[in-house]
């Protein structure tokens, strides 16, 4: 629904697997800002981060993808992005996957950042998304 | 003093509390958006975090709920949270704390990562907060 | 350019030193706010972070202040800062220099967190700005 004018609107955007014991919604979007939870390539299904790394990266990007999505945008539209990664020399590993879902022209601003994760996660990704051409 | 036509207001939001000599502001306000620092639980009267974890929680939750409340705003504001935290283990311990503070249909982005803190702190939390209805 | 009315500029920063193959830009302007990537104080003749800290500091706020003029801004528009650092016993050397930068009275909101970092280097900061008077 549409705020007053003047207004901006608010909503909160979670995934269908999005469970409603976790204490964050999985974005919350502000009239044209998308703020996205941090995101972990957790397979929705056993609740865990797979043990093999493509699978975990292939779960990490559909998710963010996901989210995005629900508020009408896509990677392109991120301005944005800080990855926490629990292994700094997976640092081309993780590029070359992360590229694969940009324009060559429409890369946000990021860092990667060395942190311990959550559920052995090795990537954790978070950003904010504004609607382009908005 | 509200700015001109067109112009976005900007406020630099500190606690009574907030030592002069400190590297940054409590919190800085732009139009309808407010930035807060890092936060700890430190306890103003003796510039150091508690050793009790209940003690350091409250005064956590404390500091941010009066930099909101500088800003004329609520937990329920928060768009996006981080905290980092140097011990993961306490997920569940403060997730009890946190969620106390939000409605439940309220829920911000958030991202809880691991990190080592100043002043022995064992949470820090930063975000970003926008004025509902605004 | 200009876009149309009611319509966002979207504007991505990349300094001179920037290599095309870096999978991020080093800032994107959304309107009248910038969005920095995480830097650290690499020398772009070496591509290294100096041993010398010193060294590295200039070569840091240096950056930092090359992004911001891109965007016709200076460290007095950084509305938020995230500074992570390798090495938390730094944290009054890193603020004799940050210091420098800011007017007294437009100090940003800001976190110091402890991190690991690529390049070795010891200090990463990203922030984002807000022209003043916008």
């Amino acid at each position: 629904m549409a705020g007053q004018i003047g207004e901006t609107v608010r909503r909160y955007v979670n995934l269908p697997t999005h469970s409603a014991t976790l204490p964050f919604s999985d974005g919350v979007q502000v009239g044209n800002t998308l703020y996205l939870s941090g995101r972990i390539g957790i397979d929705p299904t056993t609740g865990a981060v797979p043990a093999d790394l493509d699978h975990e990266l292939k779960l990490l990007f559909d998710g963010c993808k996901a989210v995005l999505n629900q508020a009408g945008m896509t990677f392109d539209d991120l301005v944005s992005v800080q990855i926490f990664s629990s292994d700094l020399s997976l640092w081309d590993r993780f590029n070359t996957e992360y590229l694969k879902h940009f324009s060559k022209d429409r890369l946000p601003a990021r860092a990667f950042l060395g942190s311990a994760l959550l559920a052995r996660g090795r990537f954790e990704i978070m950003g904010i998304a504004v609607k382009n051409g908005s």
